[in-house]
């Protein structure tokens, strides 16, 4: 990801050789900033605040934590403390779990001595297969782009494809490339004529404020809505495909993802508009398969629905109340989208059915 | 309505006997403003801003604009151009075009001398029967509450009702009781057990903002949750119940309302969960009968979508920014919800189908 010129990933290792370094997501739009972590208490915070987001990304900063616990106590009872409140710091997305779960087989048969250096090799391998899977998930999606904008053209002649897109599921997500927007930036850089409707994605405007900043860094033509008005431009055949993140999908294909997604995929259905998920295989929890009954969703402080912040006229960061005083307010941070309203899976190792059979038949070493 | 102990429609003559009276609704929730309208471009100023909206309401306050206009000059030619400025002042809301051409209809037939007085008179009427009609849709769709409650207690014993509501359609939409909430407060007023979702209704937030308010004012429980979140909700058994307002309606019942509302109406069907929409007969616009098709959604400034107000810390009303620069904005302020995801049509008249069938059978007059 380019910034104002300078390449970026979301996490790397700090020159310090110990401490990781992030970009604060909860600062952007309006200022880019970047932070280090050097204690496992500072990457909680950072994935319970959201300065860090994105299943794979919270899966990679957990993995740097464990890093950052080791390196103080590399005992075993050190590694479990910090895999219980690493685990517990957000309840929804497993790769947070997955993650873990990776450095624990390694770490299990590394020697004592030799736990803090194999640490960190993990987390660091864990990032770049990360980045790998976002470039193939890349290729898949802008082939099938591809093949959605020929049959437009056939149709409509020379007019962008127009995306949906909910949330972020992009570089800011990822290590970088992006799940969701990266068939977009892999189908932008080759040439297609490509236009996104970013979601605005409230609470927390991930929309607004994420996707619309990085499509706009790397120039790709975008129209910010609001969540309400997907179902309206798919009536109307202003949108092509919708395709999004997730944070976790079961073994058969529900997808759970930023609340609003189902409203998104229930309005696609209705109007004929296929709806795609791009995810890597870390966010596939193969036991589960009932998304609805069976994922946890995590419940927020009402202050993300009540309250929101913005750049003022002067230039400062404001955080304004929007709700009277006295109303409540609640903030469920996930839906499950039903399989049933799925229309493909994009995956590191291709497309599939949205069922446990196509899962399988990509994954086969997970048949049962 | 009661605001702070004090009795107030949304509109009402000016102590003067000439100019007419508003609460400012784009003041709300955080300050309680009353504005006098003084002449027609007031009016117009006044509904294209949004210091009133909601159907009916628009209707009541172009009747008001005629008056206006009449009082400076009471001509033929002033009526036209006051009836085509209003007309164009807000191109969704059926409601408006209804009020003109019932002033049309009376003025039409008054004597030159007797027409300022006469129009006073008939928007009097106007805002009256709205008042009335609004009390028979509460009650109508309070019976309609008290059956689904009996229901919901056979089912899960002493719960309350949950209702969701998108937008404002409330006293602030009306000249008073609303036509959604007409039922929430009249069977709230009955003693029933009720507690209201209420959408924070991206862009404008009329939910979060002025339903939010109105029923904290008159005491009826209630949440604040995102747009995005009621399809999870209803996945999960927490709403009994939608009922939203409609800014026109065709004669099949297809429903025009704030954008985001056919949504709703898509989680409800795939969830089995009722949706109803409350609408005077004003609303109605017999003619039409593919609402998707016909009737025309106005698009407002993309600024509603990439700006906020809200409360700051010091108390002032703060405006800020929450998209990056450079990025556009689409606000597209209405989408139509078809016929066949709506439960039925409460009108002051009772509960009917959403089909012509349905309407006729309540409205025989209208029989082709």
């Amino acid at each position: 990801m380019n910034v104002e010129g300078k390449a970026y990933r979301t996490i790397w290792q700090g020159g310090d050789g110990r401490s990781v370094e992030i970009i604060d997501q909860t600062r952007l739009p309006h200022e880019f900033v970047t932070v280090a972590l050097r204690t496992v208490d500072d990457v909680i915070h950072a994935i319970r605040s959201m300065q860090v987001r994105g299943a794979p990304l919270i899966g990679v900063t957990a993995a740097y934590g464990v890093c950052l616990a080791l390196s103080v106590d590399e005992s075993d009872e050190a590694f479990d403390a910090a895999y219980d409140a690493l685990l517990a710091s957000r309840p929804t997305a497993i790769n947070l779990r997955w993650a873990l779960r990776t450095m624990r087989g390694v770490l299990s048969e590394a020697a004592r001595d030799d736990r803090v250096a194999a640490a960190y090799e993990t987390a660091a391998k864990i990032a770049d297969d990360d980045v790998t899977s976002c470039k193939a998930i890349g290729q898949h999606g802008a082939q099938l782009f591809a093949g959605l904008a020929r049959d437009k053209e056939e149709q409509k002649g020379d007019e962008p494809l127009n995306i949906l897109t909910h949330c972020n599921a992009g570089r800011l997500a990822t290590v970088d490339y992006g799940t969701a927007l990266a068939p977009v930036y892999a189908a932008f850089d080759a040439g297609l004529a490509v236009h996104v409707w970013v979601d605005e994605t409230r609470p927390r405007n991930q929309g607004a404020s994420l996707t619309a900043w990085e499509l706009g860094q790397h120039g790709v033509p975008h129209t910010v809505i609001a969540d309400n008005a997907g179902g309206h431009l798919m009536q109307h055949g202003r949108v092509d495909v919708c395709i999004t993140g997730s944070d976790r999908t079961t073994g058969t294909g529900d997808v759970c993802n930023k609340i609003g997604t189902y409203l998104k995929a229930l309005a696609a259905r209705d109007n004929g508009v296929p709806f795609y998920v791009a995810l890597p295989h870390s966010t596939i929890d193969w036991c589960l398969s009932d998304g609805i009954a069976e994922i946890p969703i995590e419940e927020r402080d009402q202050r993300e629905v009540t309250h929101i912040s913005g750049l003022g006229e002067d230039g400062s960061v404001i955080t304004v109340q929007v709700t009277p005083h006295g109303s409540p307010a609640a903030n469920v941070a996930f839906d499950v989208t039903p399989a049933r309203l799925v229309t493909g899976l994009i995956t590191e190792r291709g497309v599939a059915d949205a069922s446990a059979d196509g899962l399988v038949a990509l994954y086969p070493e997970r048949a049962r």
